[in-house]
């Protein structure tokens, strides 16, 4: 299309401004919170007490009296319009409101709704309910083998095919048990010359969005619509639809901008209880939480990791066995995908024959753990990062040189047989020493001798799930603007900024003028989920098919309508001269799967489990106060493949973004727990980084890479700055002081106590 | 497609209900008028008061000193962000806000915005203007010649080609001059042995939606939302895009139930206002009208039809000149449209080999004038079958056999050279006389002595205008359940319920299946307008395509998924086997434009002026009150070609309807005007038809017949029943007392005074 011939600067790989900047510094964009509508009902949610419990009785009779409360419902009211009333993207466990028993502290059980939300909170306090306590288990390991069982029976959602043969299980806490087999890790560690075994754990933490979670829905003749700060408007859809026993076009859901989303947006949270809650009241009714009952809503996974490898004289990795625990809490949520599909790179980005991998994921009668950025990476990378740079020092290799020997290059296979195709984990790791000068050995020193300095580092990887769909319409305006209709929830990571690129690369015209149309189920098209850094990948080739769908019929209109290939014209051109009108449209549609293989069940072999793999390392120079345990990072280096950016200055906020969420989640923040009750679920207890713990340095680097399936060579960078950070710390803190800890949060406390545990081993005492 | 085997009955021909029934009378249905958004302001809009004069001054300081008010802008104000802010579909004659002069009482001065729309409407009362009065036309025959001319000079606004020549025409009230000429108008008159000529006239009506006009609008960062009560949404984003010098995405143009139309909410009405005051304010701003106001934007066109006939000595129809005189008012709006598109339609639909039409759209310093259901044919199938039943009275041959002997058969051109086929002209006039047994001439008669009985017929036929495109998006999900997108507006005629049936009989579902989005220009595709009983033929094909087009793909993939031709499945069979995965959407995309070619501009003669045409006749029996004139119709019969039927239900009260409003536009609806001043303008003054001026028995009736080009054989049926009530009426009032009235409305008094002046004549007094 020749529509703005002097238009001749590329849009992809410009640093275009986030599109909605604008709106958002000016106060003016909107969100679910600040929808109002006619007749609307606030809810509060009574929660549960006890860890785990049989319900004998549930009193709503005070709440129901009170003036103002309209409503109140338990989980018996929900079953008169939603006989089965279970939800849940992997299983469906989670009810609606509580039937018959509790599975955790927090879990709801009752909802009031009022027109003032403050009536509604006071209600709620006046509702009282008797339970009969179950024993309870909480730890992942312990809920292997534990006589608490928190579900009777597994109830596999049924749409992903490889979770159908657990359906019926009973008596276990084990949602989901994966293995695979690679090579012939028994001989491989029968050759080896030293094997060296760990176990890591890592802590349950809060995805804590600025904008807690909201969700209207609003009831009307035959339909609902439901507005919702959700990542997942189409899989809300189906779900709702799903428990509705309606057909999708009668569920509408639409998400306005987010407020930041991190996983815990994801799939299903508050919208089946806004929406039956808004069926039975026969108006709309908004459910928003308060920043502590995000607590009780979803977390990230608490994990214990046990790892083994075996090693020969050359410092060449012969064999690893993994085996990893997931603590999903009380429902599943998406965490056995966590353990499947993060699960397959436990073993690490290592060239290593020989491999076994045992990944859980178990409920416990915590709060429910479900994606967070790095889907269970962060976690995974903690464990074997600490683990080689142990085995380096034991071997007395210098750590980079050690993975040097051993790391995945290209079109090597990784665990699952498929090939670390454009994946520069070598580029990565030698950009890492590059920048810290590793070799050198240039190293700070302190003129205050309570001070130690001491530097660490750690890659990761990551795969994209496979997999998923994404469907994008591109609609063409007789002046040439455009409007793209998109399910992509842009949370705050620029997706609306990256799409407008693509779609202007090709239609020729500014970033700045692509319109876009936030996701609406019933006019933008089905998208799997925003999650796991897939969209630039998979929504940016639908959206670039789209566009290029929409040329194409641009292009045959021009040449049916006598333009030369060189001409010169507008779509209006094309209109006036086919139709004696000026106006009209053009509608492009792009959809996009990536190919896809299963892992074989018996062993999780695939030549194709991952359509491109993310790559991410860090380095940490830090300087710890010998006594106090307190540490300061002086200087945090991310690194990333992520394939040719389409947004540098995006993507770099995406970097910093991301390793200093994981910078919360490796130096303090951990929801803390007393017989499953969390004790610190406000941000007054509960602390996430702020300025002050910014590092004094920040450096994102980007290695020279194409993935060249990705659109414009793109791939997704979302996530790819949390994998190293936590081991990186680890790794530099015992630079520093010699203290290794296998446990994060890596606390001025947890610090101090290692160092005196060594002091005093040191000393015999 | 196989998605619902056990579906066997077809959707197309079945009355299914409207979709939008339960909403509307259940009272959910949402329209404009419900809409508030925080910091929104009301508009009270202060008018001018005098038909024709310079502004001397506008004194708007005591309205914006008042308490509550937030602005008060003039045209001055509006010039700041429009440089040249005059707007309409044909012309651009229309100011925002008046500029330098006005051309009609009524017309917008000022508007003021505020919180509260009383306070807003007292601060109106405080602004104070100075004219120099102007003198002033009112007639459309004297403002052919009249030194009084509203506009200095033609502005076309250039979307129609065939205008671009009126460009600078000055010192003139005649905005389009249109002329046709066929045969040897000349020639035939001389052969002629009688040769008839009369003048009808019709006056100036109003629409009467019963909801008023309102239009609200939302600006953002760099968009405007605007939220209006329209026929034609695409029109208003491409207008708004204009004055403003924006790009249509940067324009969003949402309509949500609308409470009737009629060609009142057509092209752009109060948005150009509504958009400006809210760009100035910086929030929301709502206009709404009081039911008065309306009197003062839109109207029905009053117009003087001299019809010019001769016949040979059998009666047949020679040569025909019409000269056609069409009130505009002070704003050609699509007026112009009117003289060019109906009037080629002025004489008749009878087989005349020589004919000439001349037509004038002009400027009178009137109200403006616009489309109102018929779009001007009702005013001339007044003329010429009132001209007709004269021409068969003097002639002593029986209305209808006259009518035979001269009608349009099939595939006959009609004046322009256009063919009629598909046009049961005769089978509607046959239809008329068999349902009022004319052969056997079975009169009632009174008992009463002071009551006389009548009857009368009138035929008539409209062309649809041309060209026009219409786009639709089909979207099914991986349930097989379909939303359609589409701008056709939904005013009350059923056009959600038609294209649901035209989607639900190509996909194989039910009609109450279909989820419809409403027009909203970011998500629903381009459509010229709903107007002139387009949107069946247009949109339904457009519908029709994209329902198509999306089969189409379905049957594609499920033939590479292996599906045998005659498997059962519904699209997530497809995309589970294509994907692995349950969800999905295939998206079909219509566009309908018809074939067409543009009247040769010497003689107006094309073969191809419309895609169909639309025939409809009434037949009327009624009786009269001769000591009072008051007349009551008995018995009223509305025949129609519309091709096949989609949904007879909703077909015949389009029918009904459609003749009712007429029927009020004959009997006594008028606005009356007082040196330009509309005196009756409220609903008090004002009289619509109420139930007790119903006839006491309506009839409706559809002749076989099928539009071969249409969408399942259907084509337009909203404005077929408005033709033939108006000749019917004053035929058989002739046919009852023997007087022949010539200008609406026919009032009792009317009926009287034409009795007593015939009384006169015969006694000589």
């Amino acid at each position: 299309m020749n529509i703005r011939p002097e238009l001749t600067n590329h849009q992809i790989g410009r640093s275009v401004p986030r599109l909605e900047g604008p709106e958002k510094v000016s106060g003016r964009a909107s969100y679910v919170h600040n929808l109002k509508l006619p007749g609307m009902l606030y809810a509060k949610i009574f929660r549960s007490t006890v860890a785990h419990g049989r319900i004998l009785s549930i009193d709503v009779s005070a709440a129901r009296m009170m003036e103002g409360v309209e409503h109140v419902f338990t989980g018996e009211d929900v079953k008169t319009i939603v006989p089965n009333p279970y939800f849940g993207p992997a299983f469906h466990d989670q009810p609606v409101l509580a039937i018959d028993k509790v599975h955790f502290v927090g879990e709801p059980v009752a909802v009031v709704l009022a027109r003032d939300p403050y009536v509604a909170a006071e209600a709620a306090q006046l509702i009282t309910a008797e339970y009969e306590e179950l024993p309870a288990v909480f730890d992942e390991v312990e809920a292997m083998h534990s006589k608490a069982v928190v579900h009777e029976e597994l109830k596999p959602a049924g749409t992903f095919p490889d979770l159908k043969h657990l359906a019926g299980r009973k008596d276990t806490n084990i949602a989901l048990d994966y293995h695979l087999r690679r090579g012939d890790p028994v001989a491989g560690f029968a050759q080896a010359v030293h094997v060296f075994e760990h176990e890591f754990r890592t802590q349950q933490v809060m995805h804590v969005p600025l904008e807690p979670m909201v969700t209207l829905a609003e009831p009307h003749h035959n339909t609902i619509i439901i507005h919702t700060a959700s990542q997942s408007p189409s899989f809300v859809r189906i779900e709702i639809a799903r428990l509705l026993g309606w057909p999708e076009n009668r569920v509408q859901v639409k998400v306005p901008h987010l407020g930041g989303g991190f996983g815990a947006k994801l799939y299903i949270k508050l919208e089946a209880l806004a929406a039956c809650a808004a069926l039975l009241a026969g108006a709309p009714v908004k459910v928003m939480l308060p920043m502590e009952e995000q607590f009780y809503t979803i977390t990230k996974h608490a994990s214990t990791f046990r790892i083994k490898s075996g090693v020969d004289h050359e410092g060449r990795l012969l064999a690893r066995h993994c085996e990893v625990y997931w603590n999903g809490g009380a429902f599943a949520d998406i965490g056995p995908r966590v353990t499947q599909k993060s699960g397959f790179t436990a073993p690490g980005p290592y060239d290593i024959d020989n491999v076994s991998i045992d990944s859980y994921a178990l409920y416990t009668n915590r709060p429910p753990a479900g994606a967070l950025r790095g889907f269970g990476i962060p976690q995974l990378v903690w464990a074997y990062e600490s683990h080689t740079d142990i085995i380096a020092h034991e071997l007395g290799i210098d750590p980079i040189e050690f993975r040097r020997r051993n790391i995945l290059r290209d079109d090597r296979p990784q665990a699952t047989g498929t090939p670390m195709t454009d994946a520069a984990v070598d580029a990565v790791l030698e950009k890492i020493a590059e920048c810290m000068q590793w070799e050198s050995g240039s190293r700070r020193k302190s003129d205050d001798p309570t001070k130690r300095f001491g530097r660490g580092m750690a890659i990761g990887f990551k795969a994209s799930i496979s997999p998923t769909t994404s469907v994008a319409v591109v609609n063409v305006a007789a002046d040439g603007s455009v409007v793209l209709q998109l399910s992509t929830v842009d949370m705050g990571q620029g997706s609306d900024t990256a799409m407008a690129q693509i779609v202007a690369e090709i239609l020729e015209v500014a970033a700045e003028d692509v319109r876009i149309v936030h996701p609406d189920t019933d006019v933008t098209p089905y998208d799997m989920a925003t999650l796991g850094s897939r969209s630039t990948f998979h929504m940016g080739h639908a959206v670039r098919l789209a566009a290029e769908d929409a040329k194409r019929k641009l292009e045959e209109l021009a040449h049916a309508m006598g333009f030369t290939d060189h001409a010169v014209w507008q779509p209006r051109d094309l209109f006036r001269r086919k139709y004696g009108m000026q106006a009209g449209n053009v509608i492009g549609v792009g959809t996009f799967i990536p190919e896809y293989r299963s892992p074989d069940p018996e062993n999780g072999q695939s030549d194709k489990v991952t359509p491109f793999w993310m790559i991410g390392g860090t380095g940490v120079e830090l300087e710890v106060d010998v006594e106090t345990g307190h540490f300061r990072i002086l200087r945090m280096i991310n690194v990333a493949d992520l394939g040719t950016p389409l947004n540098p200055r995006i993507v770099e906020t995406q970097l910093s973004g991301a390793s200093m969420m994981q910078l919360g989640f490796t130096m303090f923040e951990e929801m803390r727990l007393d017989a499953g009750q969390v004790t610190n679920a406000s941000l007054a207890d509960y602390k996430i980084p702020g300025i002050q713990d910014v590092p004094d340095a920040i450096e994102n680097e980007i290695v020279a890479a194409h993935q060249s399936n990705g659109p414009f060579g793109a791939k997704g960078v979302g996530e790819t700055a949390t994998f190293g950070v936590s081991p990186a710390i680890a790794n530099a803190l015992f630079d520093a002081v010699g203290v290794r800890l296998t446990q994060l949060p890596l606390t001025p406390e947890a610090v101090f106590m290692a160092m005196r545990a060594k002091e005093g081993a040191a000393s015999g005492v």
